[in-house]
Order: C-alpha cells, then sequence, then structure tokens
C-alpha cells in the first residue's frame, strides 16, 4: 500500500505503521521536508532519494508532494493471542530482542513456524519490522505465524511472567540449555546481532540459559542460535 | 593478494585458486577478452565491469591489460587432516552439499567451528568458495576451522565411509533425527538452499536424518538447519 503526500506521510510514520521504505524526489530542500526526512530516518525507515520521473511514475494519486511512503500490511497479533496454545499443549513463545537485520529477522520466523510455537514477539525498537524483505526472506511463514510488535520488552516479559509463562534468556554464562527443563509455559529470549539480550531483559528473565560452545571464536549467528535453542525446546516438548 | 594481466587471471581461473571477484575494464572487446570473461563467469566468479580510472587505481603494477582478479588467501585443507580427530574424540565432519549463499556458508562455518566439528568439506561445483565476504561473515571462524573444497561430493562421502565414518544425510522423509544414534565417528551432509541434498548423494549416505517440522510451510533457512542438525549431534556426543 502507498501512503503519498507529505502530511500523509509524516503521520504515517508518527502513528507506527509499518513502512517499508519511503521515496523522496531528489532536492527537496525547504525546511520542513528536511525535518520530515529526518523523522522517517529516525523511525528506522529507509529513504530513497530519486529523480521526478521515478516518483510520478510510483504516484497513483499524482499528488505525492515528493514523498510516498510503502506500508506493509501485515498484521501483528496481541500478545494475549499469543498466549492462547493449541490445545493441549503449554504455550511456547520465542521472544527477540533487538535484531536488527531482516534476514535474521525472516529466519527466525521460518524457525517459529517450523517449531509450532506459539507466535513471536519484537520489539518497536532497534528492531526489524515485519517488511518486505522479511516477508520474501520467511518465504512466507510470516503469514503462518503470531507475531505481535511491542514498546517495551521488558514490560512484555513481565507481562509472560504474570501470564504464567517461564522466561529464559539464551545468553552466554547461563545454565547448561541441554540440562534444563524446556517444557510447559516457555518463552525464550533471544538477542541480537552483536548486543545479545539487554542486561535489564535478562535480569527480568526467571533463568539463563546457554547453548554450549566448544570452538574458539564460539560466535553463532542470532537466527542460528534462535533455530538451536527452540528447537532444543522442541525435541524435550514432543 | 591481486593478479593483473589477461594471462595470470587466466591462469589463476584455470588452477582452481579461491578468486574473490575480478575487475575487468570497461570496453574490453576483443576476442581473447571476451573468452576469458566467458571463461571467468563459468567458474562462477564474479566479474565487475570498471572505467580505466578504477582499475588503474586498483593496479600494483601498471600492467593489468584491463584484467585484476583479487585471489584470496584462503588455504584449504585436506580431507586426510579432518579425520584426525581430537584426543579420544570420535571424528565429527559437517559436508555441504551446493550452498551457493556466501552467507550462509560463514553461518555454517562458524557452526561447526562452535560445535567443534573436526572441519567442514564443501563442493568446488554449485558451491560457495571461501572469499573475504564468508571470511567476514564467519566473523574469522574459517581460520580456526579445517575446511577441504572437494571436486566431487560423492567421491568425498565413499571416502568417508572408507574410512569408518557414517554419513548421514540431513534432509526431510528419513528418520527422527531426535531418535538416531549421533555418537561415534560421524558425517552430517546437509543440502543447499534450494535443492537440498543431491539425490546421488543421498543415496550413497548410509542414512537420511530429518528434523521434526511442526508448521505448516516448514522450511528451515539452510545455516539454521546445519545448527540444528549439529547441535543435536553435540547434545548426544558430550
Amino acid at each position: 500500500m502507498k501512503i503519498e503526500g507529505r502530511n500523509a506521510v509524516s503521520e504515517a510514520i508518527k502513528s507506527g505503521k509499518t513502512i517499508d521504505r519511503v521515496l523522496v524526489k531528489n532536492g527537496m530542500r525547504d525546511e520542513q521536508s528536511r525535518a520530515l526526512v529526518s523523522a522517517i530516518k529516525a523511525a528506522g525507515v529507509k529513504v530513497h532519494f530519486v529523480d521526478k520521473v521515478t516518483i510520478d511514475g510510483e504516484s497513483a494519486t499524482g499528488k505525492h508532494q515528493g514523498f510516498i511512503a510503502f506500508v506493509t500490511d501485515y498484521r501483528y497479533a496481541e500478545m494475549e493471542d499469543l498466549l492462547s496454545a493449541r490445545k493441549g499443549a503449554a504455550p511456547f513463545i520465542v521472544v527477540l530482542d533487538g535484531v536488527e537485520d531482516p534476514h535474521n529477522l525472516g529466519s527466525v520466523i521460518r524457525v517459529c513456524e517450523c517449531a509450532g510455537a506459539n507466535g513471536l514477539i519484537i520489539g518497536k525498537h532497534r528492531s526489524a519490522a515485519v517488511n518486505e524483505t522479511v516477508m520474501r526472506i520467511s518465504e512466507g511463514s510470516a503469514n503462518h505465524l503470531k507475531i505481535a510488535r511491542v514498546g517495551n520488552i521488558n514490560a512484555a516479559v513481565d507481562f509472560l511472567k504474570k501470564n504464567g509463562v517461564w522466561v529464559y534468556a539464551v545468553e552466554l554464562g547461563g545454565e547448561d540449555i541441554y540440562k534444563t527443563d524446556l517444557t510447559g509455559a516457555l518463552a525464550l529470549v533471544i538477542g541480537g546481532e552483536d548486543t545479545g539480550v539487554n542486561r535489564l531483559t535478562r535480569e527480568k528473565c526467571d533463568k539463563t540459559v546457554t547453548i554450549p560452545m566448544m570452538g574458539k571464536v564460539n560466535s553463532l549467528n542470532a537466527s542460528v542460535a534462535a533455530g538451536v535453542a527452540v528447537f532444543e525446546a522442541v525435541r524435550q516438548r514432543r
């Protein structure tokens, strides 16, 4: 879906809609336009500067005023929706804390879908959103998985704990994941590419669990770490 | 390392050196140059056409004749090297069959390094080589892992079997990996992004093992599937 015009694009940014990218006509140098470009970038949305012919060609209304936003139609779930497990099974939820690479997000969505997880919780800040790239990487898995996008991961952890879900951070320096009971109502928190699970979030979690490492570099890609941890839970829960 | 000049680049291609990319000056239209460009592309190496100023700037010798190849210095291991396990441990080897995406190869190298595998076997054809991108993605893991690059994956499977290694293909439609004994001398064969493990290779393997899938789309990224399978072996082998 396209949103055209300076005000409409500005509103879309403020509303927190999932915006894949914004086309901006070259040479929009007035103060208002420059402020909007800054706001778009601050929201973590990609700006593509294009020439007049290109943006005119993309415009459906002819009234783009130099700005066209491409909005993803992906419909996020509510956290409550993730708690309703499939019949007879305890909920199993994955929380992603600060995964910014859309390839990793798409890959984690595939992991959750394959593992039959109830759903995935992602943050609004420092996190990739479900845009067209993520959809493509997920090979459509995003359409079959409940994904909740929350303003605050720590609040999400509190919410899960209040609802009887055990929340474990997957990080270095914790209990051996292969010696941890991963059955029952469970959420696994996976950290971002460089930072891992945020310290405050980790402190809120009931436990830290660790994938044993036997090499020298010992660095797994975020989506691979998610796959290893989530499928260990699958193994135990079957 | 740079290799400059038409003949030198041609020899490098023929020798099977690991070439990351070749810069070719725009407008090299004589028959010999066109044949060399075809040979470079046929070898699966990327060609970047650049202007005279750019290629002159990259040249260390000033005698590039319109061609500069960037050769990766990565030193591959021999298959024999992979068999010598660490003291007291049975060999554990990963074989990648047709993974063409350098991101996936880099990610699988990280998996093998973290898992303390003896090494990784990759093919020369339809496969990414250890170039600068793979090195970067692997976060240096490639320097701590023995990687053998072989002309024929099926011959590699035969070699492993002759040396007392059980070779299991990780693919759909096989025995539940969580019910399979993965201890002992073991090689896991992981397939490429779209094609999976080649049918002939699969038939050569002692067994097919399968990661259970409980979703609707049920498609794991190749490096994630490698992570899940390899770490199940780690779990059992500890």
